[in-house]
This record gives structure tokens, C-alpha cells and sequence, in this order.
């Protein structure tokens, strides 16, 4: 019997390779038999080099980058067994949890680091690059990454404008002569669930403006300042992005990478699977389990179980869910495929005991599944 | 697909029918075409009488009896279908939670109204009666409810004594001759899983005495006065019961119920899942389920669901069981021949929501575990 155990990380409090190896004890404490394929998982979100490293076995590299208000700080993306993929979060060199709450402030926070960490990956060679683009702290654009690549943004004076989206009104011209010409060659894709356009009522500044500080004044700016760099992209660049749907993830940046890196758009899930060869392990699997800390109505859309689920509907594969957490409505989730669903916990209990517990409760969980699934009447 | 749902009650919460239904409507949904036989349970505690009424579609007796300090009070018994049996809780007429908590005192509260109850069934001509003795106020060695069925009770001066454990020091004889001429052809069962010898350190007095509210003169007090009443049952009945396990149960009422209506002790789940006919239902069956609140090692010192599994273990049957807790160390039943053991709850929650939610709960845990039974590999 071969099983792929396949979950994302539960959120704040443990990884997915840890998920998937305390369901896998405890299942083979019932088939000691089983063969196991573990692929820990992610959504493009938080937990996705974590998890790219262990299902590639590939590693991560540390370096020194700008943080959103300039300052060096220490940090990370991952590269694939075979090198060939790097694998980027945003929001370890641009996020919004690098700042103290009094910090943010989208008028000036900027994305260079973002782009000293694609700069990096050309630079050990890597052809392809996954950029996962959630919980950023700017709104420039992708201005400030498109920077650390080469690209210059000058003002009506030939000056360079300042990073941050508050500057972007100045913006006059845009010079992509110094690109740095690997991009050319490299392939980039851009893990993005939000379907936000650049501008207007659903656009970054309104929408995500104010989380990242933005009071109502500055929003409107922000939003004009972004309408300004958009048309002068078209004028120059002959791109259109200002309407793209996911052009105003992470404050813009997925207009940026469209613009000046020539990314391309997917469903985080889709990217992870893919460079992971999720859909591979379930070909060959017998059973599927997969799983989030939490599961509800809304993990239909996007989320890593429900992924997961496709493809193994797909496969004609027996599906479980596993999860810390079942909300109101999970219900829903046997219409998507899943054979059941499994909720670990074992008598009514707070938060902070379930956390404590979840590695146990997972192995018992997993147990349990596997003596029910053992009995046939 | 024949399955037997045989659950105890959930305690504060849902009736032992309540439970197996709910479990019963999850499967359904799975399993439409199985058929099930609900068998509420109970271990001859709190429940018992509606659990044998629900089980042999027998009814409810209400009739006023005195309680513990001689108040007239409505209370119950139940009869089985077929007429045959009567089943009485003691706790309905001589219960501690019938007072309040300034009321307990040992020294005067009787069982006089347990006796009523008994009087009752031979009335209605039942053959057979089966009484659970938890919870009991008294500390009277069951000499009021001996009273009440037409034993008499003198002081050396031929003056009957007062009721209660505390007047049982003034006594001096003992006649039968007025007790109810019925009783020699009724067959009274008593359900008893204490040990307790009547008297010493491991008594009734000793042990129970201070929770219906002895001190420790009192309960030195009423010790010697049951050892004083053992003696003269020995000398004027010719029954040894002081040493027998068991006649220490419900303030000594287990040593009267044997030496003046000759009662059988009998392991409380045995006792219901005998007037039930379990054993014939787990012949039949087969999946047996059963369940109780709380679930953990202790479950299997002669709680309803380890008699249960036993049942079923003997026939070779699977046997699941269902917990709105599964406590710490609830892995050990795995020995004691349960397939599986599946908690209910979904998400980290207090008592009171795990309480009021129970009943879905319980049905959706009732889903999950058929999906999973129908999953194979």
C-alpha cells in the first residue's frame, strides 16, 4: 500500500514535513507495511521554501538584503535538489512582519530586497524562479525590485526618484537598459491567489493600503501614484497591467514582475505541485491524505487540501483530510472530493493546549484513521 | 449490513437513545441501506431505568414516595415491555441530590421510599426486580426500606426505632414476620460495582459517610451502629453480611437488600445488558458501537462501554467506540479489544459548546467513521 501524505504546514505550530510524519506514525502503527511518500506543502504563502527544500531535497541559501525601509537584514529563499529553481518569499526580504506596527508605512517601504533576492538566484544560476508574493509591507509597484535588477526610474529631470510607492508620482522615465540580461532567460513565475487589480476600489492601495498604513489620504495617493507608473509602463514598455487580474498582489509587485521580468501568474498550490512533481506521487499512490491546521468552507478556494484533492480526484485516488480545526461548513468539502475528513482533536480543549498537542494528536489521529480504514464489514 | 449502536449516556448532556440516534443518522447517510438496532446502555448508575424503558419499550411508574427525611416526593420506576421487571434507581427516592446540601445527614435519612418503590413492582406484579443503588443519601443499612415492605425494627423495650443509621446503635430485634409475602418469589437483582464490605475502614461509613455529611464522630459513630445491625441479622437471621463485597454499597443497603429480600449482587452492565438481551443483539450484528462522555483507562473498570466491547469481543465482533472526551491514556482500550476509539470534537472549544453541540457532533463522527469504513485500499 502506498500512501502520499501531502499537507501544508498548521499555522503556528508546525511545519508540513512535521504534519506528514506524525500521521505517518501513527498509520504505521496499524500498517507497519505501508510505504510512505511524504510531500510537505504550501500554497505560495508562508511555508513554501520550507516545504519546496524538503519535498526537492534542495537547500536553503542565507544572504544579507535591504528590509522594506532599507536597512540590512539577514535573509533566505531556497533552491531546489537540482538547482535548477529558486524559490522566493517575498515577504523574507519585503514583509510586513519584518516592521514594528509604527514602521509601516507605504509611502516609502520598498521591494529592492525582493530583487537583491531574484539578483542572487541568477547569480547561482537558477533558470527558473517561484516568487511567492503574499504579506508585503509596500506598495511601489515592484518599483524597488525592478531596481535592485537594473532598471531605472528617473523623474522629468533624468534624476532617480526615490523607492517607495509615495514616489512613483515623479516618475517620468523608465530605463530597462540595465536589466540584468539573465532575466532574458529565466523563467518567472509568481504564486498569486488574490485576483486584485492594480488600481481602483479593488486595487492594491485601497484594499491592502491601509494594513500596511496607509491612512485614507495616503491611499488615494497611493492609488494615483500607482495609475501614473501603470500608464507610463504602457507608454514606455508597451505593456498593459493595470488591469490584469493579480497585478495588485503585494502591492503592486505582480504588476512589476509582469512588467519588467516578464513573470507569469499562477495558483500558489499550482506552482508548489508542480516544481514538488506533486501530481506524480499521486499517480502512483494508493491513498492521499492532506491537510491544514485549519478546514472550512473556504478552503475550496485556493487553499493547499483543496489542491491536493483535484488532483487526486483526478487520479481517481482516495482523498482524507486532516485538520486542527474543522469549521462550520466543512461539510461542503465531501461535494470536492474528499472521502472524509478528520479532525484531530480529542476532548473539548483551548487553543494553547491544541497547539502543544498537535504533533500527538496527529499520530493519533492517523492511527485512528487507519484502524477504521483496516476494518471491512 | 447489520449495526448495533449500544452506547451509555452522555452525562449532562444527551440520554443514551439521543446518542445512539445521532450516531445512528450519521452512518445512514454513508449507509442507507443498513440496518440498525439502537441498545441504550447504562452500568445500573444514573439513566438506568430510561435506558432497560427504552430498550424493552417498557414504561415509566410514577408514584409519590418519602425521600431521605420522610417528604413526600414524586419518583419513578420503569417496567420492561414485557411487564415482567421492574427497574428502580434508588437515587429516585433516596438520592443524596434529592436534598440540599444542608440537609445530608446520614444520622436520620432513611430508605424508606427505595422500599416504597420495591412495594410498588409487587404490585404491579413483577417477578423480577432490578435496582441500582448509586447516589444514596443514607447510611441506614437499608433497615427503612426493609420498613417499608413490613420488616419491624425494635428497641429492647419492643419500641420501634426511629429511622436512619444513626438509631440502628438502640436496636435489639428484628421480625420478618410482616415482611411483604411476595418477595419470596421475586428475584431481586441488585446492580453493585463497589466493593465495599459493610463495615471498617473500607465501610460505608468510612468511606462514603462524610459526602452525605458525617463528620468524624458521626461516621465512627454510624460504623459501630451497622456493625452492631450486622450482629443481629447474624444471630436473628442467620446471615453472615458484613465481610460480603458489596454490602457496603449505598450506605449499606446492599447488606440489607441481601438479608432481607435475599438480593443478588450483580456488576451493574451486566445487570442492564442481561434485562436488554445484549448479547443476543451482538450475535447478529455486525458492527457493534458503543460510546460513553468520557472515555479514558478507567473505562475499563466496568464502565458500559467496556462491558460492551467485551460482549462483542467474545462474539468476534468489531466494536468502535465514541467519546465527547477521550482523556489521557484512553490508548490502553486498543488491549482491551476496541477497533478504534473516535472523539468527537472538531476544534479547540470549551465544555459548554462540546455540550450543546453534542448531538452533531456526534452524527458527523458517525459519517466520518463509515466513510472510512467504506474506504478500501
Amino acid at each position: 500500500m502506498k500512501i502520499l501524505i501531502a499537507p501544508d504546514s498548521f499555522k503556528d505550530c508546525l511545519s508540513a514535513h512535521q504534519v506528514a510524519n506524525a500521521i505517518r506514525l501513527g498509520i504505521e502503527r496499524i500498517y507497519p507495511e505501508a510505504r510512505f511518500q511524504i510531500a510537505p506543502m504550501a500554497d505560495g504563502g508562508e511555508g513554501t521554501v520550507e516545504s519546496v527544500i524538503d519535498a526537492t531535497r534542495g537547500k536553503m541559501v542565507e544572504l544579507p538584503v535591504l528590509d522594506p525601509l532599507m536597512r540590512e537584514i539577514g535573509s533566505f529563499y531556497g533552491i531546489t535538489g537540482d538547482g535548477s529553481t529558486a524559490v522566493i518569499e517575498m515577504a523574507a526580504a519585503s514583509g510586513l512582519e519584518l516592521l514594528e506596527r509604527s514602521e509601516r508605512n507605504p509611502w516609502i517601504t520598498s521591494t529592492f530586497g525582493t530583487g537583491q533576492l531574484i539578483k542572487d538566484a541568477l547569480e547561482r544560476g537558477c533558470g527558473r524562479i517561484l516568487l511567492g508574493i503574499g504579506g508585503s509591507a509596500t506598495n511601489d509597484g515592484g518599483a524597488g525590485m525592478a531596481e535592485a535588477l537594473g532598471v531605472k526610474f528617473a523623474d522629468q529631470n533624468g534624476v532617480s526618484i526615490a523607492g517607495g510607492g509615495g514616489f512613483l508620482g515623479q516618475l517620468a522615465t523608465i530605463s530597462m537598459e540595465g536589466l540584468d540580461s539573465r532575466i532574458v532567460e529565466t523563467e518567472i513565475i509568481v504564486a498569486c491567489d488574490v485576483t486584485n487589480p492594480l488600481t481602483g476600489n479593488e486595487g492594491a492601495s485601497a484594499v491592502y493600503g491601509p494594513q500596511k498604513g496607509a491612512n485614507p489620504q495616503m491611499v488615494v495617493q497611493l492609488d494615483h501614484n500607482l495609475k501614473h507608473f501603470a500608464g507610463i509602463i504602457k507608454n514606455q514598455l508597451g505593456k498593459e497591467v493595470t488591469h490584469v487580474q493579480g497585478s495588485g498582489a503585494a502591492g503592486g509587485l505582480g504588476a512589476g514582475l509582469m512588467a519588467f521580468l516578464d513573470g507569469k501568474l499562477k495558483k500558489g498550490f499550482d506552482m508548489v505541485a508542480e516544481v514538488v512533481g506533486l501530481e506524480e506521487m499521486v499517480k502512483v499512490a494508493d491513498l492521499v491524505i492532506t491537510g491544514e491546521g485549519m478546514m472550512d468552507s473556504q478552503t475550496r478556494f485556493g487553499k493547499t487540501p483543496y489542491g491536493v484533492a483535484q488532483l487526486a480526484c483526478k487520479h481517481h485516488k482516495p482523498v482524507i483530510g486532516v485538520a486542527g480545526t474543522l469549521a462550520d461548513g466543512a461539510e461542503v468539502l465531501y461535494q470536492e472530493g474528499f472521502e472524509v475528513i478528520m479532525p484531530i482533536q480529542e476532548k473539548p480543549a483551548d487553543l494553547a493546549y491544541a497547539l502543544s498537542h498537535a504533533e500527538e494528536l496527529l499520530e493519533r489521529t492517523g492511527e485512528r484513521m487507519a484502524r477504521l480504514i483496516r476494518l471491512t464489514l
